[in-house]
């Protein structure tokens, strides 16, 4: 008998199974620099906000700009299939567990009205702001060229899984190439898993790669599809591309790892694992700014045969600016990014961001930590 | 002193623990065909229901025949036990917790009754829908005739361990290639879960083969005897088995994963390990259609002696056809399946079953899938 | 910089995180013979109760031997401290969980009474059963004498780790050879834990070994000490050292498992991992004859300065025999343990418990057995 | 396409994952000798109680001096602080846990005195205690002098994590050659985690190494940085750290690993992976003598902009010489360490602490161990 050939599994890790081990050499957080560039574009902090509409509408994006970070303004969401995006969010957050499923399908089946995409850019854009907005692949070339008219900044095509290579009856797949050819605009495209994939999408000559499919807190696509690979393996996986993509082409092509962040500590891990940048949701879906009103969902969520989402309470916790810089007396980590970042940075003797690449990581499950179950039973 | 051999152990694997990892490729989800063939037949979804009590009677054989999928109807069942089955079905759901084994051991001790087994093959066939039945090793001399008689289409040899070669004081073994020219009927046997096992079962000439023992909801065998093996390694070696069979053969033996389904995601992982179809028990029996009634117990259930088995209450969700096609605004996977088939096939590039087979899988245990923590706090 | 030598880590495995295969053959559980043998001593089930308080005194051991198994009576305990142990017995149950441990440990400083040793031993070996008593190794050598008068049969020196070499100022070490000369009874010695330990001992010319340290329900010496090795591991250690000292000295000397069994698949694992018997305790203090009156307290518990136990209420379930050999209606494998090990061995196509010992495990935690998490949410 | 470089990731582990081995040869728990030593300091238990201000105060580093451990007087913290440290305490304990993070910010922004830090020293001296104190690294400079003029014994420079090598723009990095040669003490730094950075501390001619980092019960560096490696881990790389700069030097620098400390068990593993002493925070803050009142928290807990920690209500149990040494009739390890210390090695054949550094461990996570599912379900 032969010795046959069996299907074989990696092992893949997420945010709770890993730490960072601290480095032979430390420097205190303020000698950090944590810049974060996507072509010409330099943002002060490494943090994007998701392109979702309980997170993100013109002022956030507003605001997110003006604190150094950037926000993703989602086209093909409330803010332009709706004039009054208010009244809408308030039906959704004001929804029965039960009915807000159904009404989400209903909700996102209305048409995207193409005046709308164009005046929400030119609010974003009119505050100063930095403005990036996403479509889905299927609809991009309707919307590039209204995008590209508004002077939008940063185009982000975005679904839950997008190749550089897509197959359709209903429409010709999206070459990246003639994209970028046709808007000129710095190209972000995900969502992207793997290291082949990866790299496959760096090649079309596109600017920036999302990375993550599954482990946003809205998101259940793992239950739905079974289809997700946790973040940090997938963010060690698609920083391989990008290294190798350096490599070949001297092209330096950011990642940013989306989905799936709760703490300071997850994000900290991230830059470990290899991100340039991190894209925020749930935990921004808390800033008193935020749209949702204390709620979250995700993307998939609203599609009308097989929704994948769930709506979630995520309540509001403070300002945004709060969220990312402190100060805060609160201790669980969901606080003062910006500070957890130049700190993990500073006990592994990272200056940035790409040296912070190199940190030692461990494989340590956060359920077997000491001392741990202590603070559970007393509290 | 030298080395001594210990006995080693390979790690295997659940659906909960593994993920499916997407394309380089993409496809529409309508672009796939998810055809599934057992010599002769072909059905156009790959899905078959349990030959089990609380799932498969005449009426829902005949729906699921119709929906394009098959059910197994259980000739050592309530069925062919009870001239009025409905009676009985009621009492097993009427019973209390404590009482429910004894009541299943004394229901399962009543004869077989060889003119019911008649009239229920009978009874599927004149609905025009393909007929499936299933028995055990040792019915099978007795029952085989019958069967034939009756003109079922699909023959289904099933216990809770079968093997090629049987040992017993009581009944001469079952000897496959004699049954097979007994009855001239594509023969199903199972269930297995070994890479050898399943190929020695191959080599007798049968037409598929049921993998899985232990995972199902209903079943307690891992509890009272030990034995089980999740149902992703399960598959993987079976698969190998299956494909190494074809190389020496050239006769292609579909292998079913069955048993341990809750959602769609564990249904479109298992097509990634290698199953060619998969056998549904426990979210049938949440169909509107089942005659269970919103419960569910296991064949092994009613041992005389060691029973194997827990009555659990599933509840009754919705139509047989929403819990395959959808469309629906559940969103934790427990409907449209058909559908949670086709965009896995989609995300992994995949056109069809068998080139699933190929997708990449991770080991990625849920519990620690990130955010998720957050919707079970939040909820 | 030279690779510095970092202490290695070897994964161990206990019950709930492993699981049988089943086997290529499959036999009728009827065929199978499940005797074992302690020199010319042959039993017709491989189980032996636990030498603890709770379990057994002299009327439990007369039934375990009429019922084809053994149980150990235990020299140390109530049974030869006080003339009236069902006064203590009914004491220690009664006690709060806040007394319980200082109430043990004033119960167990009481001396053994010589006398009483004697008559326990009379009362089992008149009722015809097979006696075997249980002795520490420091009060081994004032006790043997009195052991071999009263003629019992088997000798069991018993402590939490037993090694074949002891280092004490107060007595010096025992001898085994030396006790086996002065007494020319079988004698059975435990516990230990691995290989080397298990070899030693064996080739000090006893007749059985006792495998497990820390498993059992009512020890914490895990928790205490950080000491014990789960059980798979321990008996596949211990197994390999049986058959290493039976290829060097062609005698067989039998390994019992120990401690830490719930249900029949726990006891069904033990024999594929090595096994010759299992020594069972919590669950037989549940027997409607056992004298522990439905708690369960372990033999370290009564340490005077560093206790190592907890009294466990287990509740009486049903008569031994019933527990041993069914019929049952429970089906969560805590009765009917000889069907289950037969059923095992059948679906491993074993005959006899040797036969079991090639049976093929997979490491499988239960915590991911598919389907399962369903009764627990709906039950 | 060449094969990329991903980064990899080493799996750590923490106590409750691993158990140890007895050994072939066990000795008597009173044959032990469990001394440790720094420099000219000899202690007669390896145990060192933490600089935190809940465990630590003048009265508590006396009375452990006595009973032949160390304890550490932190001089960060409210006793160097405040003139009455007492008044400050009960708020502590009397604040709201919503309040308290907020009010310790507060507090430990008040300056540290240089009178109280000579004041404390001496009060420790008088009673003829050892005297240790434990400075951070930015304040070193300027406090070295005072302490050394206050005749301290034992000079701790530690922080969440600190290197040989520390960049920063405000103050000068502090060299520990320098130091040591400035004040002619015994100096112990910490905390580190791996081998190299421990490695380079101790080629500073330090005198002892802590090890861990993130481990504390009280502490939330892991949540908000991400950053912390599990203590057996740690333990075990530092361990080969020393051995390494051992035979490198021919001096023996003890590690004592610090934090993560619940039970007997817990600290014997500690020793078995190669710690030379222990350092305990919680556990002792649970003692009748604890200044902390039944309450515990975290050193890093009172950071202006991200604060690390959490207040935990741990009680008051016992007196701290029955922590020590008993005698107990508690049975959850939380009594009598040096008991489970001396009867650990004695299970394990070692006669020293430096002979329990070759114990065996295995990696046996408490999670699966045997029997005890039913200690919980029965309590």
């Amino acid at each position: 008998m032969t010795i046959p050939k069996f299907k074989q599994l990696r092992r893949s890790y997420g945010f709770d199974e890993v730490a960072i081990v601290p480095g032979d050499v430390t420097i205190n957080p303020d000698q950090t620099n944590i810049d974060f560039k996507i072509e010409n574009f330099t943002f002060s902090i490494p943090i994007i906000a998701s392109a979702m509409d309980a997170v993100t509408d013109v002022n956030f994006a507003t605001l997110m700009s003006k604190l150094g970070g950037l926000a993703v303004l989602n086209l093909e969401g409330i803010q332009s299939r709706y004039d009054n995006p208010q009244e809408i969010l308030a039906k959704i957050t004001q929804a029965s567990n039960v009915d807000v499923t159904s009404l989400l399908q209903e909700i996102y089946s209305q048409p995207i009205k193409e005046n709308l995409v164009g005046e929400r850019i030119q609010a974003v854009k009119k505050s100063g702001a930095v403005c990036a907005v996403s479509i889905a692949p299927a609809n991009t070339k309707r919307l590039a060229p209204i995008v590209a008219e508004a002077k939008a900044d940063i185009f982000v095509v975005q679904s839950t899984v997008t190749s550089a290579r897509h197959i359709s009856k209903s429409y010709r797949g999206l070459i990246f190439p003639e994209l970028r050819k046709a808007i000129s605009l710095p190209i972000i495209v995900g969502n992207c898993v793997s290291y082949s994939a990866c790299l496959e999408l760096m090649r079309t000559g596109i600017s920036g790669v999302l990375v993550g499919v599954g482990p946003g807190a809205a998101c259940t696509t793992r239950e739905v599809l079974g289809v997700g690979v946790p973040q940090i393996t997938t963010t060690i996986d698609c920083a391989a591309a990008r290294d190798e993509y350096f490599n070949e082409s001297g092209r330096y092509v950011p990642i940013i790892t989306d989905g799936g962040f709760r703490k300071g500590g997850d994000v900290c891990k991230a830059f470990a694992a290899g991100a340039d940048a991190v894209m925020i949701g749930s935990v921004f879906a808390q800033a008193k700014e935020a749209p949702g009103l204390g709620y979250h969902w995700g993307m998939s969520h609203p599609h009308p045969a097989l929704p994948r989402g769930t709506r979630i309470k995520v309540g509001t916790t403070s300002p945004l600016e709060q969220i990312l810089f402190g100060p805060t007396s609160v201790t669980d980590g969901s606080q003062n990014f910006v500070g957890a970042i130049r700190t993990a940075l500073g006990t592994c003797g990272a200056l940035t961001i790409r040296e912070m690449h190199q940190a030692e990581m461990v494989i340590a499950p956060s359920i077997t930590t000491e001392g741990k179950s202590w603070q559970l039973s007393q509290s």
